[in-house]
């Protein structure tokens, strides 16, 4: 396999984009993610686009030719990846592996959802979980991820206060965050005070529905390094699946997906949690970030919660987590989360994080997408080549 | 890149399957391809797998994951892919491009598709058209391809008849295929004087709405030699993308993304059309297949449709076309397709077709697959190892 680069990335704002198309969406990020890398979009020779459910959401399917075709990418390859809220990380190791492959050297990896046009969000969403098993007896996301808190604090002592200073911290970062579709601080009160959604979780232990799209371009390492620019070269890459039914799993104290695909990233890297520097992690809940720093390593089973309280994993803390707000500052467009948090990785090694880049010059990031209530998950680890 | 070979391939058969839900359908063809490689599925480290619309259609996403947890692969990595009625082909090629890799040795390729449950097909197939610039204006697939039809009537002087000698000869294929749909022979008449659904096609014209799944099995080919069995060489992959709406297309009466990701296959396997033994091709409509027989080089443009007529696409003729009975008579799960295409290239090149077996033992054979109108397809040129 051929080492590969990340050369450049490119967002939208993420929000409520009521006025721009889901194809300009990805156009947007596109070129913006072009011009960062600096190259001519004519050099790009395929492309794989992450996006969880346009079918429902906008009633488009067969995305990647017509986003490519807007974005003036006509007629390279492309496809669409699917894995509920985890595409945009499958879409991201897709492209690896074609540039490792050797089939092509400028790859994009996209992300993008357009979920504010007016369907019925939740239910769209539900159809990451099992339909037949799950939705049809009535439970959506809030409810799943709220089994899992409840297993969590019943088994740890996990309590409503850990979950709220996940909220708490990565508001705080997003709100350094120009790209955040909620950029503003709050307190562990406001978050305790928050209108139930299901207990524990109250509206602000939630990510909220975004528009939003992603894109990173890669290339062979050894193209990156004649380009003369910064770049990232990603040294592991772990993908795993789980039934996506919650009653299918033997602890629901766990989300074991990612540590299997964590394990995966580690081992082809050849490092383990304590040499990774900082993480983006799937917070879609607050309890989901708990539970997956435990799942990466970086705390102790039961110690993720504690751990968030006392700001270990804050900007300055011992591994930093979400420094981009998160999904629930930043803001959670479900396919192009994956690639946003590449983005985010990619900005901090190369010191562009702005207001919230790391003092210490990081040199390992780790980028979490994850599906559903845990059944599939993407790790990536990224290195900074200096 | 790795050299890679198909070691099995499995299918459920194709119908109306109301009992069967769609993880079972994947399961069933999962099962058989496995069965057919001879190897433990324990020993499957990834998977791609094909699906337009499982969103719209039995509203579960989440897809590979599912599927995969269903079938006892859980917990490789999996990633469902999507490009329309071209997912099946681009499940294949990224299974194809991982194995190339390095990353993985033994990568399951599927595609199926669950279009009986309920949901209403034309609006669900809709969405692999432009929704804002085609389908909002109430066109929908026989009316796009009546568009194509009228052009190469107008240009060329194709007929009604030539037409339906696509249809004659893909039922008669067909009825030698025991996974057939429709497994019985028509005649000319009876197509052109079947409804009709948009002028000049009549419903004979068209592919039918299907349930079912298929399933390939891929690995390097060093490592297919020391496992005694027959095997095929994936010697040319390529895929293309164009705008999926037709009114951005120079010539309304070319399917030009056919040619693109044609000549890079050839290219890629250092073959010209003239080699290609027989090839299965996306005949969703009869007029496609005889489009698509032009784009890939077997026929100057504007002889597809006499050479239909003449039988010079027929099983002893000059290139078999659709050997399997193509999507108009074996039946079209729109994800499913392109892998049932490669399990009929297998058959074929193997010595497994039955009935239809070629007689001139074939040794290079292609399968075309196509989505939308044109928006996009894949072309895979498949080489036996004697």
């Amino acid at each position: 396999m051929r080492d590969v680069a990340v050369i450049g990335v490119g967002l939208t704002k993420f929000g409520d984009l009521w006025e721009t198309p889901l194809r300009d969406l990805f156009a947007e990020a596109t070129l913006a993610c072009v011009k960062d890398a600096d190259i001519d979009k004519k050099q790009i020779q395929s492309a794989y686009i992450g996006c969880m459910t346009s079918g429902l959401f906008v009633a488009q399917e067969h995305l990647a030719s017509i986003l490519c075709d807007y974005a003036g990418l006509n007629p390279i390859g492309a496809t669409r990846v699917e894995s509920a809220c985890a595409s945009g990380g499958a879409a991201f190791r897709a492209a690896y592996l074609e540039v490792a492959s050797g089939a092509s050297d400028f790859v994009l990896a996209g992300g993008v959802e357009k979920m504010n046009d007016g369907a019925d969000a939740t239910y769209c969403l539900a159809t990451a979980a099992d339909q037949e098993y799950e939705v049809y007896h009535g439970v959506t996301f809030p409810g799943l991820y709220a089994m899992i808190a409840h297993a969590h604090m019943h088994r740890y002592g996990t309590t409503a206060e850990q979950l709220a200073a996940v909220a708490v911290k990565n508001h705080r970062n997003g709100a350094k965050n120009p790209y955040a579709q909620f950029p503003m601080e709050i307190s562990i009160d406001t978050v305790l005070k928050s209108v139930r959604v299901a207990e524990p979780l109250g509206l602000m232990d939630c990510s909220p529905v975004t528009d939003g799209a992603g894109a990173a371009l890669l290339c062979p390492v050894e193209v990156a390094k004649d380009l003369g620019r910064p770049f990232v070269k990603i040294i592991g890459s772990g993908h795993a699946t789980d039934s996506i039914a919650l009653h299918d799993r033997a602890d629901l104290a766990a989300i074991p997906v990612v540590g299997r695909a964590a394990r995966r990233a580690y081992e082809q890297a050849g490092v383990g949690s304590k040499d990774i520097d900082f993480c983006e992690v799937h917070d879609c809940f607050t309890i989901a970030e708990i539970v997956c720093t435990e799942e990466l390593g970086f705390f102790e089973r039961g110690h993720g919660g504690p751990s968030a309280a006392d700001g270990l994993t804050a900007l300055d803390g011992q591994i930093p987590i979400n420094t981009s707000g998160g999904l629930k500052s930043k803001g959670h467009p479900v396919g192009a989360t994956g690639i946003a948090q590449i983005a985010e990785v990619f900005w901090q090694l190369t010191g562009q994080a702005g207001e919230r880049q790391l003092k210490k010059s990081p040199r390992l990031g780790m980028a979490q997408n994850m599906g559903g209530s845990g059944g599939s998950s993407t790790v990536h680890i990224l290195e900074v080549v200096s």
